[in-house]
């Protein structure tokens, strides 16, 4: 099929480069001098983290399907680099549209990066389904509609910032199930996306990476109790991995261990207690994260026989069960806790005003839910009409599609 | 096999949900508030690197057996998010039993992490050879033993608490070279107990992190001298990388190197340093190191050959001459070290308050040593009751025991 | 073979062992107590992330040999542990000849790890064809070599101590290419040189290790303005990883993307920007991450084919494009750009003084590149005397000839 080998090459680069160009005329003219914005480089072993466990973390993580490790890894990287500029440029428009000073800093970068967690999610959903002129579309598209949520939330609903940010589960995972519903079903007895053990080997390694680092992505953007942050994210990480390894033994058949549901449930905890990381009592992070695992290896079973062919959905590393359930239930938990604390606090006594401040934490999550999902579906429209070339069912998953092998032997 | 299968499904999971639902209501009613007890977040980046060390470094250092790849990594991650909980609350237990306030922050985290490693080289011991009911028993014994052992130190003992904590690599190895002498032979033809290349170079992958990581591992825990702690280490660990190599082209045929040799060798200045990390003299530890790793390639070899089989012992991953040897040779140099500078101190005039603080140090050591031999046998035969339901000696070193491999090529 | 491999016992073992005596010797006299002269351990998270980078980073960014990984990452970690110890003591020497106080602390051991790096990066220029003695005596060699240009750039040509540590790549990328000059071709049909899916994919692993740590590297020696260098560095590295994409798919067939380019073109940035990484504005560092991205992937098309077989060079991993261009690329941007600032700082009123800086900067520049080529020829000379008995052409890139494996199946 060579017209569609030239076809990307006539438009990924030129495509890049546009972007590229943009980034730097833009850097040019509105970047301020560093030195006149940063307070202090505290936060740059937390920094370092984050962009560690986006970049290969998750690059790796998402390495399971047996023919598609190079792009898995390949298009991550290509996606954060370029969605990282696009970001911190939006980031930017944010700030001026909100009427606040412009600034470029570590704290810019810092949610710059952040931010892109919900376009690697989405990617996710896509997985070997998406070509990268269908991906960075995605990504440009993905972040400008998340910063648009991240507007609403903060100009409206009053959504403190770093809240507002650590909504990128939740953006992420329902825009690409979004998504990945307008494209086409693979065939059956397609075995490309099954994963081999070499494969799920090196998954494995990316998620140990998330997980060690994610309370430093659970607590880099809180401006005050950033202990609490790590404390309260790592004891719920830890439950959830202990949830993990009992509900995999509990659900499959024999008993015996199944990786892809560690794989996902071992994060769960982390994502269940992104808003209520600053709690004061770590029991409640601990059972967000218990119940985060049940969630995600209850959902993924549910999912997959039932909720999963009847819409037609094919969420290849399953982002809805590993990064959505467990973000819907933090978001609930949080609703709940916040009603409950600020009721302890008067006493009860004010119950208009508590109901009005549930009622816009609500309003927060339902707008974040609602915005995501239709704004997937409109990119995924997108995303598949003709100039980009979408990959037919029968490529899907491959690796040879987009890479170059100047090997004898192909294949993972 | 299926009722074995089953058995693992009726006994795992539910030991599991035992041990996290008791955590979770000690939690409850327990655990104070974090904003009372977190002074500075100063030791984060030092904590990220040991969390990071214990779960990947020592999760793939581990992964040299070609078919038991999954369970390497799987085990040690589970056993690490179920210990460090528990080692929390036995923390809890031993600072309410030697009368001090209780208080649960960041530095109770790290010494349940640290604490951690006695359990995870235990496990090298007996690697491939228990299965997930024997090994989560394993780790609430030992844990609450080695807690046992510390609190002698501590109190009968005088020994500083981060010296006490310092013991994990000295009563891990023993323990587990107890523990492994209660579990029977593999038969010779087995060759699952093999490495692969592949499997190789993951374990070298595990080795780099932890040799990376160990100068924070060594200084986390020092109140002061902490620069001395991570240069000191640091100077051990080239050393005894360098001696390593030699020592590995020198004793194998050929003049060649041999990667296992590496592997074990190139740690052993880190653990031989342990107790001397805060000493002044960078000479003292690069000399530490160097005969640390002497000590560790002699003793595989004498080991392997004489002793080993002499005790019908089969320490899978190498434990003893890994960690257990230069841990003696660091405690041994700790003695000497000590009477040396406090006699140089005094003028070597009070040679009977000489005696008397060597004769504490010796006490520690052989305290430890004696207490893990002792509590590694009887919980070796406890493991052996047919409740726990041993895996019999042909199923050793399998993944396909424990995980589910929906794949068509098995094996790693 | 039997004789050369006997040869290997009888010639590394016994190197590294003198080696190893004399620094020992060396540190017991020498080495000052570590307490007096440390002030800080604000860059112990920055000097772990450098000691990564290069240990575990370039070891396994190197191993893209398909039968040659075991020494890919195996001799880049002998050499660093004896390279880092060597390091220090021509440190001393260095401040010993400069006339300054005798200190040894963490910041003489970042600027020992940080010149290593000129090691690692030559000796990926002999990848695979030289063997451990030839590479023992290159990094004594090149080490002394180095710190001798710097002390020229120090004393004669006023360069900043910093920045002429930051030379590293610079001297590294020609030194190992004159060192590779002097090594015979291997054969046209020799296929051990190539590449697998599975030695990439490590490789991607270890060069997304180099990328996230670069931003360390480069700002751990800066005095003032490390957020600056930080910033400059990460924007920089993330433009060239943009730029090397993009130019992967234009320049190769079909419009795919060659892994093989993706890794030399992403760290362009961070090499380029060495010089500049402390400059006020943004956007230059942008542009010369996307120059050296450019620079980096032309380079390799055209070295690959028209300079390489000319002059009979043989750069196994690409060490001339990968870092030798963007370091030369920001040399010239340096000098460059410190004409423009001094420039206008004066109005363009001191020209001659202008002239004269620029001059200064021009000559450290030529010392550095002339020297490294000339000492590298003539290392180049010596490794090829008889005494160190050269491995045979049909010998190379095979790890046979320096491992044991005690396994039925060999090869990566």
């Amino acid at each position: 099929m060579p017209p569609r080998y030239l076809s990307f090459r006539c438009s990924v680069p030129w495509l890049i480069l546009l972007l590229q160009a943009l980034l730097l005329i833009r850097s040019f003219f509105h970047f301020p001098d560093v030195s006149d914005t940063y307070s202090s480089s505290s936060s740059y072993p937390e920094f370092q983290d984050v962009t560690h466990m986006v970049i290969f973390g998750f690059g790796f993580f998402l390495m399971v399907l047996r023919r598609y490790g190079f792009s898995s890894t390949g298009f991550n990287f290509l996606l954060f680099v370029l969605g990282v500029q696009c970001s911190v440029l939006a980031e930017d428009l944010l700030v001026f549209l909100t009427g606040e000073q412009n600034q470029v800093d570590m704290e810019s970068l810092v949610k710059a990066v952040v931010s892109m967690t919900a376009v690697v999610i989405s990617t996710g959903a896509v997985l070997g389904k998406a070509n990268p002129v269908q991906l960075i579309v995605m990504t440009l598209v993905e972040l400008i509609f998340f910063y648009m949520s991240r507007w609403i939330n903060g100009i409206f609903l009053e959504v403190p910032e770093h809240l507002a940010v650590m909504h990128v589960h939740l953006f992420g995972a329902y825009f690409g199930l979004a998504l990945t519903s307008r494209f086409p079903e693979p065939p059956p007895g397609l075995d490309k996306n099954r994963s081999t053990p070499k494969s799920e080997l090196f998954s494995v390694l990316g998620t140990v990476f998330v997980w060690v680092f994610w309370p430093s992505f659970n607590s880099i953007l809180a401006e005050s109790k950033k202990v609490e942050a790590v404390l309260n994210t790592y004891l719920a990480l830890a439950v959830s991995a202990v949830a993990a390894f009992m509900l995999s033994a509990l659900t499959s058949k024999d008993g015996k261990f199944r990786m892809a549901h560690i794989r996902s449930a071992v994060l769960a905890g982390g994502v269940a207690v992104t808003y209520t990381a600053h709690c004061k009592h770590p029991w409640i992070a601990m059972i967000l994260g218990l119940l985060g695992s049940v969630i995600t290896i209850l959902g993924s079973h549910c999912l997959q026989r039932c909720l999963n062919p009847a819409l037609k959905l094919q969420d290849t590393s399953g982002v809805h069960f590993t990064f959505g359930l467990p973000a819907v239930l933090g978001a609930v938990a949080a609703v709940v806790l916040g009603v409950v604390e600020r009721g302890i606090e008067t006493r009860w006594n004010e119950l208009s005003s508590l109901g009005y401040a549930a009622f816009y934490d609500i309003g927060a999550f339902c707008q974040t839910i609602s915005t995501a999902l239709i704004t997937g579906l409109i990119t995924g429209l997108i995303l598949n009409i003709k100039l980009l070339k979408a990959v037919h069912v029968s490529k899907y998953f491959d690796d040879q599609l987009y890479w170059e092998f100047p090997h004898l032997s192909v294949g993972f």
